[in-house]
């Protein structure tokens, strides 16, 4: 493309919301992009648990990054796994051996699932951070169920028809909240030898309420809205082990004594720690990542005395107005994906930078089943069937294609006057053999 | 369900075309029906090679069986494989152990790909049967572009552009066709290093004409399509090696000197053999399958000497009117599913059989890219843009659910319009990874 001088090289790690924010905001700007990441779409994560579910087919809420990128002609995509940073040199080197140079590097590549150190724990308790992990899930649920139409066992029967959902913040909520209505609604009529509608979804979370991160009206609004949907809600409850057929947990915030809870299907929202790269960037720059890997960045999301390292979304620790981090959310990492491309786009035309960056809160919410949601956005709060539809809305918005959209709001019209859910498929594993462990 | 004495237990295995029109076709009969299966779906099929191309996600050619037959009461439904059959007992046992008796067996568990004896040649070609069959060919198709843009290496470069298809049978036909308008139209802009449409499609068949079923004018017509798309069509050519970075191929009928073509990707299109059911079947009623595993049955699609066990759809060996065997069809496996449901309605009423199993021929037909057909019925041949809408509106009028019929319908429409392939998403295998050697 270019002609004449080099032009500036900007590597973008990662084609997340940070990521692909920041190669559109460089769109017509004079630099040449190279937008690595290990998958070949850009995932609208905050449905996932549709997926999970059996609500929405992966495709619907992924977008392939080359067809997102095919007119840009700036931006170059190339599926890889970023191995190493070499911060002198400047370039990053890929897990197939070679090396992609950079004269400014962006790093996006996000948060994966934290087990506090039990790594042991995840072959029992999937989280929900791609689409395997939605199809695994999907399986892990499905499959019970129908394990629970074939066993003459009732002790059997009890733990098959028990879901635990570990964590309460929005995705917990919204699993939770999905594998209910699976239940009652979707299969209501499927099984002969069981009734759905039995099954127990308990959410556990160790802090005193749900959705921590929203206003304590909301959460209590929330937590209404999941008892009356029938869901056992453990508050203030730590879970200390995760087996094949149960999980471990103690109540009062861990001071009262352990007791087990039967299940065959756990589904982990708890922690999330950062990407790799995180570090690897770190140690570039000379500065440490927190515990959760998350890089300390400067006001303006460079990292220590580099300003061509910049690290945003979920694998940068950024403080707020209010002095607290920002929190793991697609529009931080959307509006930092902006802020950076307009920096690096200034720098390339020799421009004065525009001052620090500044996360404008448009808000935060979470559905909870059918029909119900709790939002809050400058200070105002609502729940109920506005905020639902408030949801929608957004949720819709932000998908990254026209014909998704048109599909995914096809599939919830459907769904929500048959209550059907169509991809509900056992993949992956032959179904008839998930009897056995596993891992 | 019932009450008094007990009914006639109908166990019908396999929920594919053959089994669910079995199964449907006993809806208000006096019997108790178990349907089994291995997978909790039931899949269309036909559509599977636009799964494996890009063009539509796995859920919307798949129905879950349980909820077609929710509101059947008289079937229940069980995911399990049948690993034995006891024709005295009058039982199967599922992989589990456990026996499920029957007074009348309907076994219609199809067929699976056949590798002439060469199972080894799987690993490097898969076949299109399953929904994992065809999300691998898909991650197989696309991870090679993937690698072609990031390759220095041209002769490597050529490897990974040249995709080979075995067999030009319908499905052959279809995949070469639709690999082929991926290359071409969708990715079109979508790469830097290399032009996607320098790619080569190589379609491979034994038989000295494509489309062998058909009537030699449409294999004409058929041919002309493929040769006018780009597509390099080796007739007469038969198959002798296939391994991870080529095939070798016998031109001339396989007289002429072997020769190999250098290729990352190969489909197998070309023998299928029935599933390993036929075999007890044939075993329980004391007659032997033929060698692609096949059950001859009566007229009436009985075995041997008992009327209690029926064998329908890829699965049966039947003479049709002219004496040869009907072909391994979804029309066939459907209207001997009627059949069988009606002759079995009709015996549990005490009522007299109607006769022989007649198989009424409404046509074949398959596609070659984009709005192009071939089709015939009873004697009258078409192809071109009129072959397109038929095959278009049968395929739709099939499709097992209503609200995938529109799912699919959009797609076609929005991809007619954009040429655009929404689902190619590389899933199953970390992406970056692909350059190590499948299998």
């Amino acid at each position: 493309m270019s002609s004449g001088a080099p032009r500036h090289r900007v590597v973008i790690v990662g084609g997340g919301f940070g990521g692909m924010w920041a190669a559109r905001g460089l769109n017509k700007q004079p630099v040449d992009i190279t937008l690595i990441d290990r998958r070949n779409f850009h995932l609208f994560q905050p449905l996932l648990y549709q997926v999970a579910t059996g609500a929405l087919s992966p495709a619907n809420i992924a977008a392939p990054l080359r067809s997102m990128f095919k007119r840009q002609r700036n931006c170059r995509v190339l599926l890889g796994e970023v191995t190493a940073v070499d911060g002198a040199a400047k370039s990053v080197t890929l897990a197939d051996g070679s090396a992609v140079p950079f004269d400014t590097l962006v790093a996006a590549t996000g948060s994966t699932h934290h087990y506090f150190g039990h790594h042991e724990w995840e072959q029992h308790a999937p989280g929900l951070k791609t689409i395997e992990d939605a199809t695994e899930i999907r399986r892990r649920v499905l499959s019970a169920f129908e394990r629970a139409e074939r066993t003459t066992d009732p002790v059997e029967l009890d733990r098959l028809l028990t879901f635990v959902v570990v964590g309460g913040g929005p995705t917990g909520v919204e699993m939770a909240g999905s594998i209910r209505e699976l239940a009652i609604h979707t299969i209501r009529y499927d099984f002969r030898a069981f009734n759905p509608a039995a099954c127990k979804v308990i959410l556990v979370e160790g802090q005193p309420r749900v959705l921590g991160g929203f206003h304590e009206t909301l959460s209590r609004k929330a937590l209404e809205a999941l008892v009356k949907m029938g869901i056992d809600v453990r508050l203030d409850c730590h879970v200390t082990d995760v087996q094949a057929d149960g999980v471990t947990v103690k109540p009062d915030g861990g001071k009262a004594p352990a007791y087990r809870i039967d299940t065959a299907t756990v589904v982990w929202a708890a922690g999330v720690k950062a990407n790799p790269l995180g570090k690897l960037v770190a140690a570039a720059a000379g500065v440490e990542a927190d515990r959760a890997g998350r890089v300390p960045v400067n006001p303006d999301c460079t990292v220590g005395a580099r300003p061509d390292l910049f690290v945003i979304g979920d694998l940068a620790l950024q403080a707020g107005a209010d002095g607290k981090p920002l929190p793991g959310l697609a529009p931080v990492a959307m509006q930092q994906g902006q802020y950076v491309a307009d920096a690096i786009g200034r720098r390339a035309k020799g421009k004065e930078p525009k001052g620090p960056f500044r996360y404008w809160d448009k808000g935060v919410m979470a559905t909870i089943g059918r029909a119900k949601a709790v939002a809050e956005t400058n200070g105002f709060r609502f729940s109920g069937h506005l905020a639902w539809f408030a949801w929608l809305f957004i949720h819709i918005l932000y998908l990254a294609r026209f014909e998704n959209r048109i599909l995914v709001l096809f599939q919830w019209f459907w769904n929500f006057v048959t209550r059907n859910r169509a991809a509900r498929l056992i993949t992956g594993e032959r179904a008839d053999r998930t009897g056995a462990a596993p891992g």
